[in-house]
């Protein structure tokens, strides 16, 4: 089962944000079962995104989880162009509204902003693609969405971390089942990479497994990491390239 | 002048490693003056970096930032893929060759290595697509490669940070001319970003910038970057927010 990452956000682009938020979604992805295939990143912009999320759905992964754009600001304009890219309405949903506006009390409650009431930039994280499904936000303010669309399952995810986090494990993982990957990581004990590259594609040619292989300079030792479906192709993998003379230690 | 930044790794798409290289080279060319306007990470696959690398071509950035794939391994599959996306041979380059051996010659002297001969992996860093120049790598064996095609600059560069960074520094920025963005860092004093989002939306339709603002959390600031081509845009814009009643701090 295929999935893409698409992150979104300006600084990003600019360099003054490292994209740690689509490694993590990519990281829990995996252990899921599906292999990551591609991340996108483009900046706050509706065209940009549109083209993006267009694109990826022409693709037709099975997951497509999106993050970032979802505050109050001008530059906040992802739920837009998502519905714009899916030929949806975007639907000012009574229920986010509500939720959105019990928050802004409880901050100011906190003594944390000024005014608590409802205005134009806060009432428009209340706008989902029309059909989708709120995803509760416990951190921050901005509700995520829910959309099956042509037999991709999208999530759309805030770009904070704590945020994305948070909605990732509570709302996102509990929809994609439980079928896991399985991963080990091995250290070869060997001079040279590229001696071992003969020996990792004759394993790759045989087994149901992928393999990735770190350079750590040129030094003893070489981590791989071996990915499959089950404990047992990764052993009778590892065991193959035992005989092939490759010294394995476990873990690095 | 448009940018796009592609980096290559299984290890990028299964979350075992942030993609931080692909933020530092942003980072450089917006400094340079570029709009990066796209970010891709695919695999090491070949098929699926010819794809990304004809979809971003028929986008037309000015420039095109590529990096990973070029060690020995049997992942290593980069300048196949890029010589395959642009319809051009593979070249065993004769000067590459003698580089890499120099450096394996090198690396034996020290006792890093046992074997210091050339072997097929290590030979299959000496092929660059046919038209392209080295670029050199001061750090590691495998060359880079600069191709300029159909008016798009295509730089290919290793993925381990060190020796990207250096080719980056050393081969690839003296290659892009002296224009340079202006960027300023200001501290917004208000209590809400949704406050703040009308005033930006005027200061961007009225003057030649862009705006990015970071959510910092509900305190006192927000974190904005205002972009420009001189910094005289960027003083006119800070004005006129004033005029609008934002306080500013410099820096943050």
């Amino acid at each position: 089962m295929l999935a893409e990452i698409l992150t979104i956000g300006d600084e990003l682009l600019t360099g003054h944000t490292v994209d740690s938020n689509s490694s993590y979604i990519a990281q829990k992805l995996t252990e899921r079962g599906y292999w990551v295939r591609r991340k996108t990143t483009v900046g706050d912009d509706v065209e940009e995104i549109k083209r993006a999320v267009g694109e990826i759905i022409s693709r037709k992964p099975s997951v497509l989880v999106i993050s970032g754009g979802l505050g109050p600001t001008h530059d906040d304009v992802t739920m837009l162009a998502v519905a714009e890219a899916l030929g949806r309405r975007l639907i000012l949903r009574d229920d986010c509204l509500r939720r959105i506006e019990k928050f802004y009390r409880e901050l100011h409650k906190k003594g944390l902003i000024d005014d608590p009431e409802l205005n134009e930039a806060r009432r428009k994280m209340a706008h989902l693609p029309e059909g989708a499904e709120p995803l509760e936000n416990t951190v921050g303010a901005a509700p995520g969405a829910y959309i099956e669309h042509e037999d991709v399952k999208i999530f759309v995810l805030p770009g904070m971390p704590g945020e994305m986090k948070a909605m990732l494990e509570r709302e996102v993982l509990p929809r994609l089942g439980a079928r896991k990957f399985v991963q080990r990581k091995l250290l070869a004990e060997i001079t040279d990479e590229s001696k071992l590259a003969p020996v990792l594609t004759e394993a790759l040619e045989r087994f149901s497994i992928r393999i990735h292989s770190s350079p750590k300079g040129f030094g003893r030792f070489i981590g791989i990491i071996i990915f499959a479906e089950d404990e047992e192709s990764i052993e009778k993998a590892k065991s193959f390239m035992e005989e092939k003379g490759i010294l394995f230690e476990e873990g690095w």
